[in-house]
């Protein structure tokens, strides 16, 4: 497996978490989700809820941020008083993100990270993404989501985090060229996309 | 196989032609190119070059077809004589996919047959795309295309067909979501397209 790290990137409600997990599992590798946000918090002193909120959901308005950040976040320990927080959680996010696929194999969920290890030729990027129709029962079934919001709450999301996701990379969310592998998880399935992400990712 | 249409939409010299050749070779059953554009010519009486180009690379300018399309699209015999020549193209070009998908399995590359196909719940929509590099060389390698000229051409290509697409299906080309599946040429290479799609067409 030369294509040592995945990334998986997800449609709110998608199973897109889920798929990555297993793929972990299969693969016998790490798997940071919410470990990547302890890690976050740990260097950052910034709260877990704050950090799962902001580090997918928000953006600054911050243009000049936008414009340094690739030359920013490669600095480890840059952090000025003045910049706003969102911002420079997204600079130590980064770095983690940086120093996990460093350290070996494993699967990233969100945060950007296909964008974050962009410069690496070991990356394999993974799209996760579904029809309303089974996000929705998704969000019902296990996010717990009141059926009477469940659309709008969707919608909301995902929205948000494609914003948070053009405005940190200049992408834009969904587009199949910013990922090796788009796969739509209400058509097959979250097993069969397991089965397939690992069977690419034992191919490359 | 419960998906038993296959549609391949693809970036200009990504491959996704052959991909979508060697996939039908393997499931034995039809492969639709040029053999699509040969139906349309005799359905048409347009000439084979101008369905080539115009099938995929044109638009009308007009914005009343747009509308219409969908409703003008499903009745086979349509065909009035006020019409711009290359929506007309379009309407026989989507009753050749209709027919085509209504005789049985089969794989159909490009002409939007995703878009034309969508209310069919036994489709695999496939988009097959790549880094420029692999499309550069492929192109020079395979379509003869003068070094000089190849990243112009394969710009001015691409971009014809997003406009085309815009134009006939009101979505953005390249979204991942407009398909079941996306893959990268570039880093998976062509044989695994082929073996990755050929295993979800047997998973479903």
């Amino acid at each position: 497996m030369s294509n040592r790290i995945i990334t998986i990137s997800r449609e709110y409600g998608s199973g897109g978490r889920l798929v990555g997990q297993m793929v972990a599992e299969k693969l016998g590798i790490p798997f940071y989700d919410k470990k990547l946000i302890a890690l976050v918090a740990q260097k950052s002193g910034f709260d877990i809820t704050f950090i799962e909120e902001t580090g997918e959901y928000s953006t600054t308005s911050s243009r000049l941020f936008n414009m340094v950040m690739p030359n920013l976040a490669i600095q480890s320990n840059y952090s000025p008083e003045t910049m706003p927080m969102a911002d420079k959680l997204q600079i130590i996010q980064g770095n983690v993100i940086r120093e996990l696929a460093e350290k070996g194999p494993c699967v990233i969920v969100g945060r950007s990270a296909d964008y974050i290890l962009r410069h690496r030729t070991d990356c394999l990027n993974i799209f996760i993404y579904s029809d309303k129709d089974h996000k929705v029962e998704r969000a019902i079934q296990h996010f717990g989501i009141d059926p009477e919001h469940v659309e709008k709450e969707l919608a909301h999301k995902d929205k948000l985090r494609a914003k948070h996701y053009k405005h940190y990379t200049g992408q834009t969310f969904g587009m199949a060229d910013n990922y090796h592998v788009s796969l739509d998880s209400g058509l097959l399935g979250i097993d069969n996309c397991r089965d397939v992400i690992v069977d690419i990712a034992n191919r490359l």
